[in-house]
């Protein structure tokens, strides 16, 4: 199989991908929302219909990362279950149902001279996304890429590769069976590392990579890429609980941010609480923690109240552990709890628990993250809960879009002007 | 001066801005649209006030550019006259009587579980902008960075050093007086190309570089730079007579995209006329350019039209000339002038003349740029012209913003999310 690709081998087959990928994508530019939603639907059939086959060439995925010893999580990440390619189809599904994106005139103005201008929103052609291990994954980013017509280049996980080829193959041809391009929707082949650098080369090819994982991959991608790129890295979350908060309500949001599921990015890992209500909150709160077998670090006040915690040390403010582990600080205002986000937060997730306007207001304005809660839990940064269907992933960075990636954030705006003969003076 | 700093001094010295600009961004990102608009009056009347302190400071700069041989063009476009200090204080006026985007609520809606999710238009942070010699650029970036509540690094081109520090000492102290940090406008203080490379690695402090210029500097940036790049570089536009076209008006409109200012990149590079309208439109049209001390290059068809042109190679069609130089092709079809846009055009500025209602929404939607026009001259993608008071520049690439990047394309979009305990199940 191609993984015993050379590097000469590499860099042809990576140029191949992206110069079909860039023919693909002027057609996928002018598809007809038509035709784009009767291909999500037509990828979805096929995805119930050939659950077997796909389960099947799961089974040797599985299989390869049991004998290199994956740790169980990885595999249960790893897995396709019946239940699984299910909800892959309803995503799809679900992305058929949305509006389409392509074509909308967001605004139009008319200038003195007569001119009116407005801008269209356009696809932005070929999209390069990498990715960790979850084959789930390949179906959402096949759907909205199409759904928002651009061409995509995959590059999974390699433990997920037979998989992901599979999953390509089937959704491909599902889709150019309504019309739509087959080289808009390509897989790399090779498990090699050395691809990824080929691909970030191709600058003159393909117009965005967005990149999903570790805090040192997506560094790596970001140094040797000409491409923009989008990350989704880091997200170190705070829950900040005021003194003003109902307080039966700031332990639930905070323990579903915690608990719910620790691994993930919007999980939160340190918790900020108003002296004011500490000795009345925490000792009970981190009863329910314990019960949930999370590990306490906190300040020397929370260690007063909570004698099992262990100390905090710097590091731990800067730590996102995505385990059962909190830190957890006792801060005198507001503005002592903005000023700690504001230094050790990664900008990602970050909520207030308060009933008062004003301290809601300002936490609201103040606190520069993709996504800013009031009185509700972190782990909501998510597409689907947003109610985008699905998404690539979620930004942590300012440029072109914060947080999750939905359908818009794989557009661009053009300005369409009409004119009546209009010249320069 | 500070033009004998070592390497060593470099690193520190960029360390320094970048760590004052991130302070002063969080202060930014919080001040009243009173007091940006305050400041920006005090800029504008600063600048009037100081026009001979800044023209004299200019002439340091003018005389060491005769000394060094720079051609005229170059010295015209760094001088410094009373006019374009004028101008400069008339912009940033009218930069404070656009509406502040900053705060601003794009939408708002309401999920399911009742949470109301929103997205509030927020400063991207500290902008570097790296530009090339002309001086009234600074007050631009200055102005809108400011109102966008953003904290900017501004490094000019070397030979207008001078004028921009005195620019820079000017302005930010005039914003100081209305309450603006200082250190929101800094100046890089030398002209070591190497400040260039220090600066693009600092993505812990800055979140975006503005790069104007010429497509290898551009290219060299885009190589070194960790962080997210907007590049102004390359401008190869068309214009389409199609068969259908009201001939004077694309005479008028071609003549002007051409010749009006041919050294800037939204000028017209390569002229394509429909085959059905060529001999009657081509003899007369390059008559009037050849008055203008327009060269022709063009295809055989349009030489057996036009004589006295020269033959086009492929290289022509590649070319951007930035001069009194035009190639023309002559095309059977509407498909043909698309398909010859899309392989050799940069994407940026492009305009059909025609009468056929079909024709032109044809070209409108087909035609990936980041201006589209109809019937009018390529030369208005401008900030000023669109109604954006100024530009920072004019990106060339897709991601964030295409074309004459305004106020808005200095910011992003974080989500605000309200609930009432709401948690994730």
């Amino acid at each position: 199989m191609a993984e015993q690709t050379t590097g000469e081998d590499l860099s042809g087959l990576v140029q191949n991908l992206v110069a079909r990928a860039q023919m693909a994508a002027r057609q996928m530019a002018n598809l007809s929302t038509t035709i784009k939603n009767d291909a999500l639907k037509r990828m979805a059939e096929a995805l119930e219909a050939e659950e077997g086959a796909l389960t099947a060439v799961n089974a040797r995925d599985l299989a390869r990362a049991r004998e290199n010893g994956l740790s169980s999580a990885m595999i249960d990440r790893l897995r396709l279950t019946p239940k699984r390619i299910g909800d892959m189809a309803c995503g799809l599904r679900e992305i058929a149902a949305l509006p389409d994106p392509i074509g909308e005139v967001t605004r139009m103005w008319r200038r003195p001279n007569g001119l009116e201008i407005g801008t269209m929103r356009v696809p932005l052609g070929v999209i390069a996304f990498i990715y960790e291990s979850r084959p789930n994954v390949t179906a959402d980013a096949a759907g909205l890429c199409l759904k928002s017509g651009n061409a995509v280049i995959l590059r999974g996980g390699s433990e997920a590769l037979h998989s992901n080829l599979a999953l390509r193959e089937l959704l491909a041809k599902a889709a150019a069976a309504a019309g739509v391009p087959e080289d808009a929707l390509q897989m790399v082949p090779v498990t090699d590392r050395r691809v990824i650098f080929e691909l970030l080369k191709q600058d003159k090819y393909v117009d965005l990579v967005v990149a999903r994982g570790g805090e040192q991959f997506i560094r790596t991608v970001v140094d040797h890429s000409r491409i923009p790129v989008i990350k989704h890295d880091k997200g170190l979350c705070h829950t900040y609980v005021d003194a003003e908060a109902d307080l039966p309500l700031a332990a639930n949001v905070a323990f579903n941010a915690k608990v719910q599921r620790p691994s993930v990015c919007n999980a939160m890992e340190t918790l900020l609480v108003h002296r004011a209500i500490a000795a009345c909150f925490l000792p009970s709160f981190c009863e329910r923690l314990r019960g949930a077998g999370v590990e306490i670090r906190g300040c020397p006040e929370t260690c007063e109240l909570v004698p099992w915690a262990s100390a905090a040390t710097e590091a731990d403010w800067e730590t996102e552990y995505l385990d059962l582990i909190l830190s957890i600080k006792i801060v005198g205002s507001l503005d002592e709890a903005l000023e700690h986000i504001a230094r050790y937060g990664s900008r990602l997730s970050d909520s207030i628990i308060t009933t008062n306007y004003h301290t809601a207001r300002r936490f609201l304005r103040e606190v520069d993250s993709a996504a800013v809660f009031i009185n509700a839990s972190t782990r909501f940064t998510d597409g689907n809960e947003f109610g985008f269907g699905a998404e690539l992933g979620i930004s942590t960075q300012k440029l072109h879009v914060r947080g999750p990636m939905g359908l818009e954030s794989l557009t661009s705006l053009k300005y369409i002007i009409y004119g009546e003969g209009q010249v320069r003076t």
